[in-house]
Formats: structure tokens, C-alpha cells, sequence
């Protein structure tokens, strides 16, 4: 079984029911997630040895928040308890024309506050196979930048695989911000998920011409970035368009060895809960790396992942590989009995 | 009054909330319902006296299933109470592309185990007008083909209108073992609820031509079986297109008097519960037979019906015929107030 | 701040869930509401100072009415306590293509027994800025016929520009009955809301040719209006098409110094409440009046403020007026996070 | 099966949760319920063929409260639909120290408006073993004096045996209307529930010393009515102590044949919901009536009765005598695994 | 209508429900609390008009604190919007031997960065009766030492009766640190609610002998706070004996004039939810207070008030004084109808 | 860390509300537990590493039981997936005096037809500390005898702790089969807990006179036990009174090394859910064992953590040793804030 590491902020998620505003809501569903939590409970799904290294404050809510990991088997060995608070978010869960609104009460979180010292990277990356990191992380502190850095190196060092997710946020930090940091990152990253906007306002690259279509745009753009980091062996991103909150389409795309792969666009209807929906993509995209599967049914796998993820409550991918590939292949919406 | 027997399982339904995977459930809803008990149910609510025989457990769930029936005014008095346990079915509801699945726990129920000895045939057909079972039932178990064909000889015996619903469940049983059992039931059969994919595989016919619109072809399937089975004097089935778990067209189809009758076609979204549909259409038909209501106007009926249930909670149609038929003639989705 | 006065009824509302019908429920979701109450909710979430005059039971239910009101900053110092009881209305939630189905048990209430004597006009008309009432309230009984009346007569005497949307309910009163009625208002009518059916229903103006565009139709109905009562200064209306239960398209349209300016078409899906939303355009719409905002823009605003109340449960817009802004100008559905 | 006659009025009860009030309730919970109706669901689940006569509006409420008796076993071949409305109650649900509220809105209901002329007595009372009334329907309204002394004086010439349970309510009508209306119907009752306070203010009865204890001041209560009314067959009553909302001591009494039967006194803790516990005893005492079971059995039976429908929420018993009769006989509150 | 203020904070409430754990909830109730907040909102409900002071973020949970406020009737003119966050705590509920456990989350809450500039408080207190504060207030800041200084000062510069209740918090600060700050507010308050333990730890009176009765004690410690503090016309606390987490006794003091009042010992079984019990006790005696009720007559009320909130769920008291004086005569738990 | 293995079924419990009746429900709440598995869940909560051995169906139930006990920390290495269905059981949640009913639908489970040949003894034997196993198992079915009896004595033969738990019940298999089977296994028990009632009518030894205290009772079966079993170093139970289905109380008793040591006896009021409460005490006692806690600490131990149990739903201790500790020493109920 294949050992994988993965670093970031799990928070607490407060929601409205459908149809109810946060400032009349009287009740709020729980839920725990954070982009490499929520890659890592895919991922142990998915059947691998996860490891989510992290700090939780030492009081219910962060023993509920390891509770959630090891209830999807992510192993919590290196979750380390402390510091003050668990960051938390409240959603008010949007529909129809109406946007979801998060209202983020993050700051002075443990995890923000966590120390490189605290964490024994050497014992931790021993033996694995793949680590996965967010652009999220570096965001929320300076000394994160620097966490992040030593981390992407030190498994490096010890021959891990690297995946960055760039997951630029625009409510922790400006462009120029992230750009600065991003930058940092990028030699030490094998596997990069990162979109059209991630390379034009954080990496610089000209924007290409409007005349192309979308799909050789993004050609063009990846072809650029592996010219600058030629260590990134796959880049990857979806095309997502929001023709509401309840309708999107997501068409999602992997570049390697010199070539785009897509997978069909999908239209999602009737979106139970999008947040995570972006992570399962990652996941799933992982999957297909690590299992050698041939391109075009990885990326196929990794976008029919993220559709289901739609259709469930939760920032998490449940579903195992048979029952995505299932829905990869088969006509929608049927009653199986 | 028209009296009414029916004759098959009556389950226990456990169903998650919408977004909710039944292995992260902590709460199900509850329902009961079966093919045949649904039809009654819908008959029940159109006016009729109707009997639904059976067994269940003589426990609280099968008091509930009772309680169930006696509710929507179903008669009990030949509801036989005993055996091991109540036939249970979880389902995970689907919505837009992911399908809802079923998780069916009904092997050795009371009623798998029923024997004919404890029924009282000649009793409950007495000035009875119609009688209805489904194919679900024989797929139960060897007895319980032997049940179907003796209940359908008995109602033919005592004067009483016979109405079977193919209802091919391939979790059940297979297409040959299928195919050899209906043919001894078909002879006693004056309405018959049966499409296309049943003719082809149950019943041997050959394929009718692709060329053919699927109106005709039907129409050849109808024919071919009125040929064999001269006795039958209706046929009716729907076609269904499903364009996801949310979304699905519905039109209905009468063969009677050597003529096709079709409703529109209707675009069902936003589907709330699909389970019981099918039964609710052959509700509405058996009231369109019984109420000699003309063809074209019966089967507009019996899909209205079928359409209206889609848009409840729970296996039933409870609907009254005056609703029905001012759903029928309206625009949908006014508020009326 | 500006002060604004409405009078009318608030009611009850008890609904069922999604999928749940009335005779099958066993729990009842509670509003309180009514059109001039809502718009008072409404203006109220707008910034203004507004109290709604009206008269409910002195009892937990009228309590709990009051209570409403206030936590939306509605005044209350001219609510009455005391009659009967207070109006209730049950609604059968529909989806897709079933319609919501209103159950009305209002009759006897406090307020249809309300006395004109029991209301100070002159104290609460002094400084106000507005005055809003509907059709309903004269449609309860005879007694608030003259109520209303008075109403109005008594807000033009204190300088108090006056605001009447039409809200026919055929289930209240007969189209002879209203026509008679709703002439002894207008000319004391200022902002007048009122649609083509009402024109010709309730006004009397000949039909306009079937071959204009509805846009010209409108105009001429809203010109031949103005003609006999000039003293209208703003009229206002808007296109509802009914797709189903849960998708509506709305346009906004408003006549003002002689043109009548329109917002785009809305389409809106998932409709998740619909009650209220013709509310929530009255509204708007004086909300563009009261702050003299653009007619183009006024009118958009009005609208989007309508599809906004649309996304959410129970009567009452509680969107500010930079969220509806914001909506009116963006893309619909993103995640703001 | 013996055939049981009831008559009364059957209403909508919306209760909130426990800990919430009614002022600030946003979902109450649905049951349907009265004096007479929950008496008849009680003997219809104690086995019995019970008719309830009354008159629900032809509206959704109407149809839910005819389901619910049908639920029960009920037979509503003679309840009449028409009317204006279902009368109604509140309840805010009490705790500990805090006492439940009643908020009444029933006048003006279909039942209370009901004529004598409307109801078939001589079909009704045919072959009926039991007629059951309470002291609440005569006390809507003047003409349900009348009905209530009709239907009685039916029963009589019909060779039913009449049962009448005092039930006097304050908030329906003062104690000396209610004196001179009952004494008009116990010449023509056979089973009388009639408790010492009704002996007193109700009946006139000079008021017996305090120096005796509370069974034999009973014992004289009920030797007087007898001398009054020696028709009477049988008196019976409970002793109630309140202690608190949620404890409750509960004695019961029949006398039969000059003796004075008692239960033991019971405590009743944790009491889930109150409503109907009443009814629950009168029923009991009826089923050991019927069944002819020794008097102080009898009592027992029905006190027990009583005993567990303060255990489950709603008005009705649904117990079985069996279930009764086991937990009259057993330590309480062992979980039988 | 007299005018009273507050000043403090107020906080977001989550709660489990009763039996589930915090690390185990998928579901929380939201309410708004805290003790200034609460006793403000019971003083509304008394009828006053109370103005609340404090400072909540600029974002829906401050809205909806906002709009709690207003649904009380609180004046919300003086409070203030903007800083980062809203103070937040999670209850895990408990019942019997199992007490609630507190998570507190209110560090870098928008009010406990207030800065006394931003209150205007000449404005606020002009024409005002009464000012109430508690220790929690001084507890969350230095600069709140100072800010509660001020406004007592302020207070009684503008010639408002003053209110100070101890509220001692361990969590918050030090015996130590609480000892010295308490004694900078003494000198400027009227009404005092304090305990024997703040007696002994925060102002360092001399253990009373334990040969005394309660009663004698705490009027030896009032006698002494009076000596120090003669400006303290009121002395005022409970009595509370925490027999599990659903019962305790309470029985109130008021010491006024030289003697010491009390009320009865009253059980409080089947709590709903404690929190708030003290400060419904606080506004109940200023309401005595303001009222000129008789002493005893006042304690009693204040006690009965406090009964009454521990059955209802939240943090307020929003029972009437009629509701409160009703209970405060009658026999506990009946039912009223 | 130690391990700890345990054997045994995992059952899916579904469980009524509060005061709802199984026939009346509309929902159930779902969760997972069973004897062995609800000590190794606890077991995991106090630090072990604890494996559970059993075998649930490949479908989305089984996959439901493993989340569970993986939340909880528990391995599920050793958990097989097959056979056709999850056993399952109702409880109709009792209150006050009536009890909570369990109906039982456990019948062909996959555990049940568990194969010994399926379990790979001595891989989870190996490093192991302690195994836990119940009669529970061998009640099952002719193969878990042996099976039991196979596990023990690899468990002996790898040098492991073993500890055996009678638990008779009933509605499984007579006195006498149960008797019968014990004595093969008892010889191969560490750690043995068995009652009284265990002790006459499984060992069949004499009943101890009624004369004696139940402590001198209690002590002589557990000699004679030590007698006939030399090899059992320890012997436990609970005394435990069932006042109500809501007041229980309880006392630990530990038998060791010659000596009876008891905790004292705790009224457990407000009981929110008493299954799982025996395996609380087991698995804190193992605790005890394991931790070579003082006897009389350790049985109180054991009770706290039983007691806590009640107060939660849900057939699992979540306490920490921590949390067990501070309740076994504190007054009960208080609020920590």
C-alpha cells in the first residue's frame, strides 16, 4: 500500500440549511475539511496509507476533527495537539442564482501558528510515495511560506514525489503576494495543479491569444511553465463554468509528456454541496498518476470524482474507485435495484 | 363500490436524506411499500375497497406495514400475520447524475415463506371485481410461482378481472428463468402491464425493426402478444427516458381495441422520489379500465398520476382523481390561492 | 431616515417540507407574513423607519407575529392587540410541475374586525414620508373597504405620498366586486402597482391588440390609466412566467414620466419559496422611488430583489440593499470565499 | 366484534418541542385529536369496530384527521366533510415546574356547526353495543345540547349502552351552564366518568366532610348519584396529583355494584405528553366493562392504560391490552432483549 | 417607559443536543448570549426600553446577534459593527451526573477590542434610569478595566441608578486580578449582585463562622460590604445547590434596608438548559427594584423568573411579568386549557 | 501501546425518538455496536491499539459498521467482508415507566456464518495483550462454539490475556445450551464477568441464602467459581436496580485476589441511553486490569465510565480515562465554564 503524506489546515465548517440566511439560521450542520485534508481522505478511500500532518487545538473540536480523519482512515500519527483554536468557516449555502457566501473566522488558528521544529519531516516522509501540499498553507503566515519550503525540500531529500496545488485564495492574500511565494515553491514540484488565471497573475506568463480556443491556451501556458520548471512532470487544472450555483459544467485537464488530455464536459445539475469539489478533482487525478492509469481515463477518472462530489454533503469524496469508474461509464440517474 | 384484490410483498423502506451516503447515514426515514401494495394504496385513494393479501411478522414492523395500509384505507382483513422477519431495502437517494442505489435485505421474509394453504382464495375473490399481482412476486421463490399461478387460476374461477405487471427486477432473477415462468401465468391475463425489453427478452419476440418509430414498433410487440394471447385485452406500458436521478421524460402507452393510445410526453424535474412511479401509472390505468374512461383520456390519467407521484415522498400515490385530472388540464406550477 | 408607514394583515403560514403533503404531514414549518407586512420587512431591511399598523390576538400567536416583525426592525407601536384571532394559511410546498396548494383559514381574524375608530391617522401619518397598503385588506370585509379608504384619504391630508399595489386574490373577492372597489381608491393613489390583467379585469380598458408586443401593451394600459387618474405618478408591474413550481422567469417593468422602463428577464431556478416575492419587488421598486435612483436602474434593482427572495424560505426579503446590488451586477452562483 | 358509536369533535393540535415556546417556535409538530376520537382510537386498537361520528371541513386538514383515525383502525363511514374549518389548538409544551398552554382557535368549526339532521342515528346505532359522548360537545354551542341529548335518546330506543365522561373545560362555558345541561343527559347514561369535583359544582352534591379520606368521600359522591340516577351502572374516575408537568401521581376508580374499585396509585415520571391520558383511562375502563373483567382488574387495566400514553407523544393510546396487561404486571422499565 | 442600559458583550452560542458529544455533533443549535445581553433582553420583555451597548463584526453573525437583539425588543442604535470577529462558545449539554462543558472561542472578539472613544457615552446615558454591567466585561481586556470604569463613573455623573453584578468567570481571570478590579467600581454602584464566595475571595472579608445558618452568613457579609460601600443600596445573589445537571435548587436574596429577604427554596427538576438562570434572576430583581415592589414579593419574583428560564431552551428569559407572577402563585405543571 | 483483540458481532441498531412508538415512526436513527464491539471501541478511546475480528457484508452497511469503528480508532484489518447481510436490531426507546423493546432482525448474519477456517489466529495473536470475547458469540450458532472455543485456546496457546463476558440473553438460547457451552470455555478465562444469576443458573452452583448480604452472596459464587476455575485471576459484574426505564442505579463489583472490592452505588437519573452501559463497565475494568490500577480505584473506575455511558446515545463510551476520572471525583452536574 502506497504511504502518502499530506500537510495543511483542517477547519471546522458551519452551513446553513438550503434556503436559510446565516443571520436567521438557528441551526448549523457540521462538518470538518480543508483542501489537503479533503485530498486526503479521497485519497484513503481511494485505498492508500494517508498520513495528514497538521496541529489541532487540544479541546472537542479538535478531537472532532481527528475523529472526521480517522473515520475515512487517514491516519492522525502526526496530528499534532495545541495552540489555541481550530479555524472555522460558515457557509451559507447558496442556490440557484444565489451564490454560497463564506464567512471565515480563521485566524490565530493552531495550524497558523504551527512551528517547522514541531514537525519531524524526516520521520515522516520515510518511505513514501507521494506528498501534497496546497498553495493555501503559505497564505496564512509567514512563517508558513517557510514550512512549506522546507517541506516540498525535505521530501525532496528523501525521494518522495511532490504535488502542489496552487489554490490561489483571494481573501488571504493579493496576487503579488502569492506570486512572490509561489515561486519559491515551484522547483521542488513534480505533479503542479494549476489553472490559466495561476499562470497569468501568479507566474507572469503572457496572456495568450483570445483567438485560440480554450483548450490551446491552456497548451500554451503549460508548455511555458514546464520551459521554466522543467521538474514539473504533469500539470493539470479543470475548466469549471457557473452557469449557477446549482448548474456548473467541469471539464477537467492533465498535461503530460507534451500533451493535453481532456475529459468530456460535464454539466452538473442539482449541486448538492460544491465546496471540495476542486480537491476530489485532485485526488482523483493523483490516483490515476500513481496507478500509471493512461492519461485520458485519468483525467476522465479524476472528473467524474469531482462530479459526484457535488452530489454529496460535505467538503469530502466518499467514493471508492469502483464506484466512480462506475459513473464514469455508465448513463446517468439510473435506479440500480 | 368496486372491490379489489391484491396480492404481493409489502416492505420496509429505509431511506438517507438527499446528499447523504447510506455508510455516513445516522438517520432514515421510513416507508412502506412493495408493487403491489402501492397499487393499492393509489386504488384505495381513488375510491375503491380494496384487499391487499399478504403476510408480514407479527411484530411492531409489521404492525407498521399494516398501520401503512389501513391509513391510505387499504383492507387488512386477509393481511396474514407471522413468519421470521419483514423484507427490508435501504435506499441511497440519487440526485441529478448520481443514481440512487438500493441495498435490498429482503431474503427469508414472511411472505417469501407464505404457503397458498393459508389463503383463502375462494373467500376473498367472492363478487370481487378486479385482481392484480406483479412478476416480483413469483421472483421470490418456486412456492410463490405456484402462488401466482393458483391466485390468478382462482380469480379467473370466481369471475374476476385479472391484472399482472411484468416488473422485471434482474437482482431477482434471471431473463430465461423469467421468460419460462410468465408464459403460465399469461393465459389467465386480461390487462397486462408490459414493454418493449419484457417482449423481446420474457416473451421471445423478435426485434422489431430500428427503422420503425418507437410508437410502431411498440404497437408490433402488442400485437404479436395479443396473437399468442388472445385473452388479454389490454396492454400498457411507459416509456421513460432518464436524463439524470433528477430529471426523466415519461409518456404512457394503451393498446386496447387493437389501437395505440399515447399520452404526451412529460419532462419530469426535480424529481423528489421515484420509487413507486411505475406502480402509480398502473394505478391510474386500472382506474381508467374500471371506470371505462376513454382510452386517449385513461392513459393521460394514468401518466399524470405517475408524474404527480414523482414529485412526493414515499413509494404511494395519494392523490384523489379530481387532482389528478386538474393537474392533467393545467399549466404546471401555478400557486392556487 | 425616512418614515414610512404600511397597514394590513399579517398571517400565519404553516408549510409543509419539500415532497411532504398537507393530509400526510406531521410537522408545520412557521411563517408569519402577509404583502403589506413583508414590504415592511423588506423597506425596514432597506434602512428605513417603518411601522405597520394592523391588530393581532393578544396571544402567543400574535406575540410571536409582533416578535417577527421586530426582529426585522418593523416598528410596532401601532399594532393593536386584541379580537379573535389570528388569520392562518396552510401551504402545500410544490416542486417541479405540482403547483403550491394554500389551504386560507383567516376568517374572523383580529384584524378583518379591525375599526377604523381604533387608529390614530393623524399621529402616525405625521412626518411620514410614505404610505403602502394592497388590495387584500379591503377584499376581508366590507368594514376595511371604508378602512381603506380612509386610510388614504387621511395620508394624502398629512402630505404622505401614497403607494396601493392591486394583489387580486379570486379566491377574496369577485372581479365585480374588486372593479367597484379599487376605483375609490386610485385617486388618492400616488405609486400604483398594477399588471394587464388588472387593467382590464378590475379597470375596465379595453383589451389591446393581440398583435403588440406585451412591452406595448403594457404602455398603452399604463397610458389609458394616466389619462383617468393623473394623479398616479409611478406605475409598476411585472411579467411572471410560471414554468413550473420551481422555475419562473420575471422581467420588472415600471412607467415613469411617461415611459415604461423594463429589467431584463430573469430566469429562476430552484425556486426554493415563491410567496413573497411579488412583495419583495414592491419593495424594490419603492425603494428606487424613494431614493430617486435611475428608472432603468430602479427598476433592475426591484427585480433582482425579487429573484433574490426567491432563493430563500418565507415570505420576507432580508437581502440589503448592497447584497441585491451586488447580485444585479454579477454573475450568478460563484462561491465568494 | 362488538360495534362502539362515538361522537364528537375531532381537532388539529400543534404542539411545539420541549424547552421551546409557541411565541418563539419556528416548527410545530401535527396531531389530531379530542376527547371522543381518542377514545375511539384506543378501543379500536384495543380490537373493537368503532365508528366516530362527526364532521371534519373537505380541505387537506380534513382529510389528515380522517387518516389519522383510519391509521388507527377507526371506521369513518360517518364522518361528514363540509363546513368551514377544522378546529384548532396550541400547545407549548410544559416541563418540569412550567405548565403546558393551551391556546385555543377552534371556534367556528365544521363540527360545531353540525345539525342533528345531518347524522342517520337509527343506521348508526344499529346493532351497536356502545355509545361513547363527553361533556365537550355540548358545551361548543346551543345546538349541540341538543344533538349531544338526540344522540343519546337514540342510543336508549336503540338498546345501546350509553357511556358519558363529565369532562367539564372552563374556558368552554361556567359551571352552571354546564350543571343544568348535564343533568338533561344522565337520565339516559349507563357509564358515567364523573370525578368529586363534578359531583360538587356539576351535580349539587353537598360537599362530603374533609375529615374523610378521599376514597370514602368518592364512595358518597357516587352513592348519591346513584340514588339520583339509579340508570347508572357504573361511576368512574381517577385521583390526579399534580406535582409537577413531568410527574403526575394517577389512581384510578370504578364503582360497580356499590363498591369502590381502586388501582393502585401510580407515579408518573418523565411524562412525554399529558394530552389524551384521560381519554387513555376512559377506554381502558370500557374495554374491562366490555370484556366483563373483575372489577378491580378492570381498574388496573385502565389506569395502566393510562399510565403508558403518558409515555409516548400524541393524544391517542396505541397500546394493545396485551402490551397493558404486561406492563400492569411487571417491574417498570427493563429493556426486554 | 424607563430607560435602561447595558453595556458587554455579546456571543454566538453552539450547542450539542442532549446525549451527543461535541467531538461527535454533525449538527448545532446557534443561539446569542451573554449576561449583559440577557438580562437586557428579559428587562425588554419586562417592557422597558433597553438600549444595549457593545460591538459586534461587520458580518452576518453580527447581523444575526443584531437581529436577536431586535427580536427582544433591545434597542440596537448603540451598537456598534466592525473589528474581526464575534465571540463564540460550544456547550456540550448535560444532563443528569453529567455537567455541560464550556469550549470557549472569544479571543480577538470585536468587543473585546472596543476602545472607550468609540462610546458616546453622555449621549447614551442622557435621560436613562438604570446602567447595568457585570465582571465579565473588566475580565476580557485591560482597556475594558478601563471602559468599565468610565461608564460607571459616567454613569452616575448623568445621574443613572447603577447595577454591577460580580459574575466571577475562572476561566477569565484570577481571584487576584478579579480582587483588585472589583474594588475600582464599587464606589459607583447602587445595586450589587454578589455572592458569599465573592464576599470572601474578591473582597477579602473574613470568613463568616460556619456554626452559622446560610442565611446568617451572607447577611454578615452584606453588613460588612454596606460598611465599606454604604453607597450599595442593594445587596442581591442565590442560593443554588447543583443536585446533577437536571436539578438544582434555587432560593433568592435581596438585601435592602438593613434586612435580608428571601425566597423560597424552589427544586428545579428536568432542566432545559441553565445557562441564563442568573441573569433572568438579575433582571427579575431590578425589575422589584424599579417597580418599588415589596422586597419579599420582589425576590420572589426574580426567583421565579430564573425557575422559569431553566425550562426553556437559550440563554433568555422571555416570559412576561404576568407569566412570571402567575407561576410565582400557582401550583406547578398544569396544564391550562 | 498495548494490543488488544476482540471477537464478536457488530450490529446495525435502529432506534425511535423519544416517546414514538416503532409502528408510529417516520424515522429511525442509526448505530453501529455489539458487545465485543462496543468494548473494543472504548478500549480505543482509553489508548490501545485495538483490533476488532468479525465478519460484516460487502454492501454499504458493512462498510457503515467499519467507518464506525474506525472513527473510534479501532483496526479493522481483521474485519472480513462477505456473507449476505448485517444482523440488525430496533429498539423502541423506553422512558420513565415503560420500557425500552428490542426487536431483533439478526438472523443470517454474515458474522453468524463466519467460518473458524476465515481467521488467521495466530497472525492476531502474535504481540497481542489481552482478548476479549462474550457469550454473546457462541449463543449464534452451533460453528461460533466452536469457533469460541477455538479462539480462546489460541489465544492461551499465544500467551494472551483472556477475559470472558456472559452476558446470557434470553430471546438467544435456553438456560440449559447455555450452561452446556460455558464450561468449555471457562477453562481457558483469565478474566471472567458473571453475575449471580450467571453464577446459578450457567455454573449451576447453590443459591447462597437469602439471609446474607448481596456482597456475602456474591463473594461466595465467586469462591466457588475460583474453586471449580483456579485459573480465573479475576471475576466482576454490577449490581444494578431498574427503578425506571429513566432511574437506574449501579454498583462495580471486582473480585481479586480473594478480596470483593465494590464501588459505591450511583443513581443514574435522566438515563438518555442504557444500551451499551455493561460493555462501558467491561472495558473500564479491563482498563483497570491493564493498568494495574488499585482494585478498589479500578471498580470505580469502571462504574464512573458505565454511568457516564448512560448519559450519551449511542452504544459506545467516548470518555476519555481523563474525563471518567474527574467525573468519578467530582460533585455531579456542575457547569465547567
Amino acid at each position: 500500500m502506497k504511504k502518502i503524506i499530506t500537510l495543511g489546515e483542517i477547519l471546522l465548517r458551519l452551513s446553513t440549511d438550503v434556503g436559510k440566511r446565516l443571520s436567521q439560521a438557528d441551526q448549523l450542520d457540521l462538518n470538518y475539511g480543508g483542501a489537503e485534508a479533503n485530498v486526503s481522505v479521497s485519497l484513503s478511500n481511494f485505498g492508500y496509507d494517508v498520513y495528514f500532518v497538521s496541529k489541532v487545538p487540544d479541546n472537542p473540536l479538535g478531537l472532532a476533527a481527528e475523529r472526521h480523519l480517522k473515520t475515512n482512515g487517514v491516519r492522525t500519527e502526526f496530528l499534532l495537539k495545541g495552540g489555541e483554536r481550530l479555524g472555522t468557516y460558515y457557509v451559507e449555502s447558496g442556490i440557484g442564482a444565489r451564490s454560497s457566501q463564506v464567512t471565515y473566522d480563521r485566524k490565530n488558528s493552531s495550524f497558523s501558528q504551527i512551528m517547522s521544529e514541531e514537525i519531524e519531516f524526516d520521520n515522516i516522509f520515510k518511505d513514501a510515495d507521494l506528498f501534497h501540499i496546497t498553495g493555501i498553507t503559505p497564505a496564512l503566515s509567514p512563517s508558513l511560506v517557510e514550512l512549506t519550503l522546507i517541506a516540498l525540500q525535505k521530501a525532496k531529500e528523501n525521494g518522495v514525489t511532490t504535488s502542489f496545488d496552487f489554490n490561489y485564495r483571494s481573501k488571504l492574500w493579493s496576487h503579488q503576494e502569492a506570486a512572490e511565494t509561489m515561486k519559491l515553491f515551484l522547483p521542488y514540484v513534480d505533479i503542479c495543479f494549476c489553472g490559466e488565471l495561476d499562470a497569468i497573475y501568479l507566474l507572469g506568463i503572457d496572456k495568450a491569444s483570445n483567438s485560440l480556443e480554450n483548450k490551446d491556451r491552456l497548451t500554451y501556458y503549460y508548455e511555458t511553465i514546464r520551459k521554466n520548471y522543467p521538474n514539473i512532470q504533469y500539470l493539470s487544472s479543470t475548466f469549471r463554468d457557473v452557469l449557477s450555483a446549482s448548474t456548473n459544467t467541469l471539464r477537467g485537464n492533465l498535461f503530460a509528456e507534451g500533451v493535453l488530455y481532456q475529459s468530456k464536459t460535464y454539466q452538473i445539475d442539482h449541486i448538492v454541496d460544491r465546496v471540495g469539489g476542486g480537491d476530489a478533482f485532485v485526488a482523483g487525478m493523483l490516483y490515476g498518476i500513481l496507478e500509471s492509469t493512461p492519461f485520458k481515463e485519468a483525467v476522465t477518472f479524476a472528473t467524474a470524482a469531482s462530479v459526484l462530489k457535488h452530489t454529496i454533503l460535505g467538503d469530502c469524496n466518499t467514493f471508492s474507485p469502483e464506484e466512480i469508474k462506475i459513473f464514469a461509464n455508465q448513463a446517468p440517474g439510473k435506479i440500480v435495484r
